[in-house]
């Protein structure tokens, strides 16, 4: 961390910053220029953190140039981990497929929409039973009986399932029957779910903020590496900025740059960011090719129809070309596309954190 | 709303527009141009966003020209309400000063806090017993002995405090000791928390998401509305930008916008939006000026000390200057300072929606 | 400026870092932590720019701590400036209204909106006869049969009058009539046009680019200044942001900011944040109270037949109000609305600045 | 366009605006609803837009539906255009990869990173020889004599280049020499200078404006077809948001949203956008996959030493990933990586436009 003194800044004023670091345990070095100061701290940056030297005499800026989190950082565990979903994993060498529909409408609506997923090359389902919906007239979702259809649906295609869960009441609920817990970009910051959904010991999907920066992002996934599980693995699902010609903007840099600074796998979401159908297709190529170790594909056996988010799901015919798709570009970025192991986790993050 | 075709969009593709929203009961009328056709829709906004109309065949675009919101909005009821916290008034006609410590840190240092608040006109005490923090590792607040705290300073001082609650669980606890619930700009769309806030039936403090806009802040009005419970205060507290010398943009313009748009109070937050003591002045008075109905502040008697946001917290000196500002600039804005009113509450909305 | 090393940087790295600077002059001092080493540079900031430190081995972030601005600088010249326009001044003491209409149409449109200005208190007049517009066949401006109207109606009514140039080859040809050249917030960093109208030696008014920082926009002045030119009246006229409910968001912070870091005046435009004829008054008053030394602000005899941004243009019936407002707000603010002075400028710094 | 009326407005405010309207010789069809009427106007949008129809009475809000721009709109050009540089070409079908140094520092700089690019497969040289940059105490470029160092590399290495001009009265110096003018970000906007460029006839390389709307992007490109130039090339190079991790956020999705809106190339700068060598990579990937028509990349022999964007430069090491990952990509895509071509341009665009 660097202090900032301002330019009338006095001796005193430095000393004192000074001493309040030494208090804490830390080491400050003075930088004592002819116009300005600045004091470089070393040492525990969590307790310096604590401090609030914002409010110190003589103190213009505090400038943090360490990163805040450390179970989730690639300086505590530089190898990339993989993240187990029953036989499914996610990881740096590989690009793994999540699809299925935005919303579980009908039994028979989940069951097309997952099989079309599964056809396409998904190996893991998605569905939403809860649903955030920014209006309380809007469709909400089915709930605890959507989630027994998405179970069951998953069971029948024998393939695990990742649902979002929305509040931490229904934490247990959900985590009795999915196999990964969803926390939507809406929630990145509901510390209190975190929480709870770190200590469902499933593994975590966890989405970037509407507007939350990168920082924040991996801060959220240390928030539930926090409570022991290090199973997360981080979306990015566009950004909001001024541009209206899309829903959001997908900030395909925040891939390779999380992936520099956390152990985590990161995959994207080319469903929601552009918000139309033509649009998906070339976001997933873009995802695959700057680096990310999955996707997450809204598709719809009939969009038309569709209670939510119908604009921008993929229909049957567009299938031969996402698989078709996910595997040429996966190939060029030199990966395999992912594929359900019945041998699996032998050695793998997932494994070792459980037994760590 | 208007439903824009495509230029080669077909007569049939045309039709079937038309004859979905006849069908869901509203009115289509075409207005068809040499090279592009819009519909105008007209009827019950509501089942019509159901419509997935961006997914059908030849459409271009569909574009919401009325408000979503309904019992928040000044089209249902435009008269302006009045929101009461015990015997203190928010509302139109006055302006009033909500303050206190950021966080409940002991009880020496809330007790100063609110005293400090009360001497500089404070009608309404504030301070946070539950915080929501970035990181897992910073001071999550005192929690409920906080809110003990609170409760018995502010008895002390007979003023009713406002504090944040941040996850459904802890609704209850926190209503049987605040006058006000408030909901945080992390919560902003927890879904789940907004209605059990609602349905608490204390009066609530709604934050601005960081990044929402005034239609999403409004419409998380109309979620606790939507419980029964009315008496929601809108706060205007700096959004997210790409300006780095401020922590949040101060959106004034939100405030006579979001007033023209619901009849709920709106105030503003000068001391998160800013991030610096020397902005709260200054923003204090731009939101007193473009005509907010309050203000929430945060004092601190030892910001060197604060564990929390201690920048921005104005001190014992500030507080003569915070209670003369808010008088001269209320003046000048034609509006009185509130005070408190033991024989309250008659004809206000409070009462009325409270016996409606 | 502090120069962050990776993790990993070797002894080599950081040695290669402080000869460097060394070599242009400056002092690094090496604060060496446990986990992280971090060096401050302590000299002349400008040389240390020119030193591709990013590219550096071992280098992690560069992180600049002061500001890259002298002459406009507080710290150069901490007495705020007056800037003269005619016998009109903008300055810390008082509010100076700026008005007129948006684009010159006819003389008749131009002569009753710039009386319209005068009657409602304005001491500069204002009017565009080259209008930078989005597209290229929406009305440019009359151009020069424009300056000579507007310089016709100036001379009239015995009140300078500010007027935007859009290319330097035409800034000789408006220099010549106008009394101050404006540059707009898309040309805020054409930096030809910057130097060009820094050496015509006239009053200067500069925008804020659309989604400038508040540093880039001082360092634009900062061009001007640099031809010797300091007559510079900084000009926030709001930011791009995702709301789409305003035209632009008007950064209020940014006044109170600019004005702690330059003595150069600051004054607000509300009519174009806004883009509606209702928050026009609301920002004006915003403006006043937190501390803008000026207002810029459209008024039209007849916005229905405005040909540019008519729906941001104050009427007729508004001018009392605007006149009222102006006087109230800087009354609360502590100042006195700008009048027109005879006998002006003694002491003032653009005086100095001249004869320096 | 639609007309959205207020909830009170008078059948003679619908009235006035529907005369308006025919007074332009324009279409206006009312949908009246219950609570709100809108009204569409079809016929030729030039004309409305200059209608201020906004500042009409009982208007509360006007919306465009059909895009302003014509000449390089798909739907009067429907097939997508190539433009030639040279011998080298920029179209729809190849990915055409544009290199060289940042800034011309030394007639050595420039020979030794032009080399470097041609081996990595560029057939189009850049380099700036004007510089627009935030400081005028920051190098500006070497200007004419720099122009004439980058015009005897790109006839020795036989490769066209692209440079950037800066201001209007350099346009004809600059066009004497450079096969390509690159209008930069910061002047997007600068519409002397688009209309000067454009009648330069020669090709133009248009990047997007830091904060510009695609929308905005493209009208820009509108002013220099409005010339009779219409050999542009639309260059996405970042915008900026809020997240400081990355100097801005590459909008990839902005790609294919132009492509479909436009029938100019768009390529895409993975150098400015990113700020960082380590994102070059990743960011060209991505951009190839996303469906981008060529990209332009800064190199540098020795960034260590670069006056100018050192941090972003490719170096020696990089260009053979460089060539091979572009090879590998445009593969992928479904498109060869553009080559000189001697016996060109026949039935291309450039030409047919040529002689039109």
């Amino acid at each position: 961390m660097v202090v900032v003194m301002r330019g009338g800044a006095s001796d005193a004023d430095v000393t004192k910053v000074v001493k309040a670091i030494s208090e804490v345990g830390g080491d400050a070095f003075v930088s004592r220029g002819k116009n300005q100061t600045i004091i470089g701290l070393v040492g525990d940056l969590a307790q310096f953190t604590e401090l609030p030297l914002h409010a110190f005499p003589g103190v213009e800026d505090v400038i943090r140039v360490s990163k805040p989190y450390k179970l989730v950082s690639t300086e505590t565990h530089p190898r990339p981990s993989t993240v187990w979903v029953g036989d499914s994993s996610i990881g740096r060498d590989t690009v793994t497929l999540i699809a299925g529909p935005c919303a579980v409408e009908t039994e028979e609506q989940t069951e097309q929409g997952c099989r079309m997923a599964k056809e396409a090359g998904a190996t893991i389902l998605r569905g939403g039973a809860y649903k955030p919906r920014t209006s309380p007239y809007a469709f909400q979702g089915l709930g605890e009986p959507g989630l027994d259809i998405l179970h069951g649906v998953s069971r029948d295609l024998d393939l695990p399932f990742v649902t979002e869960v929305v509040t931490p009441a229904d934490v247990d609920t959900v985590a009795a029957k999915a196999d990964m817990l969803q926390v939507g970009a809406r929630n990145m910051q509901n510390f209190q779910l975190l929480k709870e959904v770190g200590m469902a010991g499933k593994p975590v999907l966890l989405k970037r903020g509407l507007t939350a920066t990168i920082d924040e992002w991996i801060m959220a996934a240390e928030y539930i590496a926090h409570t022991g599980n290090l199973q997360v693995v981080l979306c990015e699902r566009g950004i909001r900025t001024y541009e209206p010609m899309t829903r959001n903007t997908l900030d395909v840099s925040a891939v390779p740059v999380a992936q520099s600074l956390t152990h985590l796998p990161v995959i994207i979401d080319p469903s929601h960011s552009g918000g139309k159908r033509e649009l998906v297709l070339p976001l997933i190529r873009a995802g695959i090719a700057v680096g990310a170790d999955g996707l997450i594909v809204d598709v719809h056996p009939k969009p038309e129809a569709a209670l939510c988010d119908g604009p921008q799901a993929l229909v049957r015919d567009d299938l031969l070309q996402l698989r078709e798709t996910v595997q040429r570009f996966a190939g060029a970025a030199g990966r395999e596309v992912a594929t359900v192991d019945r041998q699996r986790r032998e050695g793998a993050w997932g494994r070792s954190a459980a037994t760590a």
